[in-house]
């Protein structure tokens, strides 16, 4: 496994819609300019997943099995690389990767290297995370590690805004998990944050939903692990360009 | 195969952000709650398959075997029916079922059970189709078996609108391709076209990017083809109802 052709395995469903949004930011990440110059995808987006909120707060059935069930159908599918465009799930990243002979790409990683990029410094960033992913200190240790100040929300925030917002996407109401999400945005702007992390893959599409001006101070994970899977796709290419040139690229 | 846990297989990358908006419209056509409720989804999204509108007018190679491996690796993943978010790769629809066990659903059937459903009668069809799925009559034949008059782009047409409106959406020029597209559609409704079928995956992102007013006289046969997945998912869901109701809905 992972020595075939260039595959980005994605397990997804956490949720259905972040992940469409994650392959709809891969498309617009990929400048290319015909179908056979984008980036191989196999999607597994089945959200018959134990809620990951839940199991972080001990009041549902842990996910790890179904997503090692998962992983092995994407490993047995021929996938190179493998991907989870849901922030919360990466507390279970390590599981998954010591159980797989893929490679897998964090979305911490993705998300560091976007906000290096583009950092100045003496930022203080502000992360919309859910409190699974805010407890297990997911983006803050890897943060401090590279001296990057973070806040994050309260219990409180999280009981009224955050976690409301979230499962207001998940239902299909964009505009009230939008307007509620960018409530608990503004919550982390009043403590210091001067730019924000969507450490949520349900943030960005909510966001979106209402225009929200908060997207231009933020970093969005999903299309940052995109990105990156870009970056793998383009360096991996060459021996996938012969099989792809068949095609003109001329109508 | 095809007698397990229901699992819905996409034969996508043709291309890769038509694949992608029918996966959206999938999340969008089943009303939801929470996660779990939402279609089990595998997407090959792999766009490295020979171009079939050249193949269609014998200027490229043909991508069936690509596509039949596809299949194959849909089916050994468990996939229960099997769906193809293209229209012109429809022309290969007969060759890839008869080589499956896993049932296929049509992305014709699926337009046609829309078109029935709100129609009129008395209504002149205006096919949006490439020069592949025009002259392999995918729609014409079955529109005329159920009575429905239909009316084709030209030859000149094809070349000066259409297919450039096709290929600017596979270069993600959306607004160029949308224009284009309208522009075709516009000739359909000149010669007396009442209604529009928007038979290209490629045309239903294309209209929208510039909100076009023809999206409200159009079918889009990716919506339909969704639209068809979730009738299959909630007629096969009781066996996945009792996995999923592990997480309740709400927060």
């Amino acid at each position: 496994m992972g020595s075939g052709k260039p595959l980005v395995g994605v397990l997804g469903g956490m949720g259905p819609l972040a992940t469409v949004d994650f392959l709809h930011k891969l498309v617009e990440e990929c400048q290319a300019d015909r179908d056979q110059d984008h980036v191989p995808v196999l999607a597994w987006n089945v959200p018959q997943i134990p809620d990951r909120q839940k199991a972080l707060t001990e009041t549902g059935e842990s996910p790890l099995a179904t997503l090692q069930a998962a992983v092995r159908l994407l490993e047995a599918a021929g996938a190179t690389r493998i991907v989870i465009p849901c922030n919360t799930a990466h507390y279970w990243f390590d599981a998954l990767q010591a159980a797989s002979t893929v490679p897998f790409i964090h979305i911490v990683d993705a998300t560091l290297t976007r906000l290096r990029a583009s950092g100045r410094s003496g930022e203080r960033v502000g992360l919309l995370a859910t409190r699974g992913a805010r407890d297990s200190r997911l983006y803050q240790d890897r943060l401090d590690a590279v001296g990057i100040d973070s806040v994050v929300s309260s219990d409180e925030e999280l009981d009224s805004l955050f976690t409301p917002g979230c499962y207001a996407v998940k239902r299909g109401s964009l505009i009230e998990g939008g307007q509620l999400l960018q409530r608990a945005a503004e919550q982390l702007l009043a403590r210091g944050a001067t730019r924000l992390v969507l450490a949520c893959t349900e943030v960005p599409v909510a966001l979106a939903s209402i225009q929200s001006p908060l997207l231009e101070i933020s970093v969005d994970t999903n299309r940052a692990l995109a990105s990156a899977c870009v970056a793998y796709w383009q360096g991996a290419q060459p021996d996938c360009i012969g099989q792809a040139s068949i095609a003109d690229p001329d109508p």
